[in-house]
């Protein structure tokens, strides 16, 4: 996969491809990653890449041309590429949405900041607008980042261990219960007991409870969607 | 407020204390921001942090011993710190946990990574398991970078224009509708009649309008809540 990032913050990107899976799915050979600086595309005196608001309003809007002047000269194909520009205005980012992404061969990312990006932008250059939650950010980098690391964790030979991937927390709409390692007691605290049973099964089962409470609890909604997709009756201890 | 990372990847969070609003907020004094590298605290000759899960399962855990050193070592107080650690098996992050948080004094983050960390650390340590959306991220890092960013802006002087905060996405159940910049025209495509008006009344309503078209379209789920929350029937155009 290539990905292509246009921002105005380049070096959040360029620390995490120094760190963790991006560094190594570069290394590996299955991810390439450019970052671009968008005010080396304004070519006014003090490099001016936004503007206020027609009609009035707060804040300032990215301008049109540095964006397009950007994502042209890097080599941008309507027909091929994924323009994605992420905006607490978008639909809602999904591990679901993370899998359909990791497809993809070049993904594209406009990053906003300050109030937002002039409409012309969306309308003629963006595929999807994303949100990556009901929260707002300061910059659109920083919710690239997260659409980045999900997307490409899922890029099959980034993660060693495809286990990982198939156990974790949406894909059956449970959050993941509790893990544990050594050492066995810790300050007063013990490792739950079946845990060193051997019984795999019954291992199986009790993490599978746990997650349930666990899922109930915090998340009423997931729960919800867990009872309406399966008719699934959850297993209980009473 | 006074900010602490507990993390095995603090690029990614010294990369972002030099650009944008978390650089400003230090440089007004308004933010203190620490980041910690876990692997100091740990302290055989391979600097381990993680371990493999007790009744087995793939991925590595983080142990209890480097986090609980770290966080007691940098002057930890249970009863006036609020820990958080963000994880997809959290509660869910949104912009009114995003104001709460703006109000304290001190919040430190300890960020897992692999499959997870070791429960006696969410028992003992964390207040707040939080997650930022329903994807899995490889890095809890990401996830702290995320909160800090959606918190950091809403501390008063943060921002130079509170207008900007009060009118976003999410205050209202609704999408943020589009926004112009100059030039009126670029390429082929003009800037709406309306926003050149002057009408003031008129652009609002036009807005107002746009958003909830949107907001309907693509965020069901928030305009069901818009509805539920204020009786409103919505200004239609049709």
């Amino acid at each position: 996969m290539r990905i292509d990032v246009i921002t105005l913050c380049p070096r959040i990107i360029i620390a995490a491809m120094e760190e963790g899976i991006l560094k190594q799915a570069v290394k590996k050979g299955i991810l390439e990653l450019f970052v671009h600086q968008l005010r080396d595309y304004a070519h006014d005196k003090h490099k001016t890449v936004d503007d206020r608001p027609y009609g009035g309003g707060p804040g300032m809007v990215l301008k049109c041309e540095p964006i397009f002047e950007a994502i042209e000269s890097i080599g941008y194909s309507k027909d091929k590429d994924t323009v994605i520009f992420p905006s607490p205005s978008g639909i809602k980012f999904s591990q679901q949405l993370a899998k359909d992404l990791s497809k993809c061969s070049r993904l594209i990312f406009i990053c906003g900041q300050y109030e937002g990006v002039d409409q012309r932008v969306i309308d003629h250059l963006v595929n999807l607008e994303i949100g990556i939650g009901d929260y707002i950010l300061s910059n659109g980098t920083i919710g690239a980042l997260v659409i980045i690391d999900s997307v490409v964790r899922l890029i099959p030979g980034v993660l060693g261990n495809l286990d990982s991937i198939v156990n974790e927390s949406f894909e059956d709409f449970l959050l993941e219960g509790p893990q544990y390692t050594r050492p066995r007691k810790f300050r007063d605290w013990e490792v739950p007991e079946i845990l060193l049973s051997g019984n795999h099964k019954q291992i199986l089962l009790w993490r599978k409870r746990l997650s349930e409470e666990k899922t109930e609890k915090l998340r009423k909604d997931l729960w919800e969607a867990r009872k309406k997709e399966s008719g699934y009756e959850p297993h209980r201890k009473n």
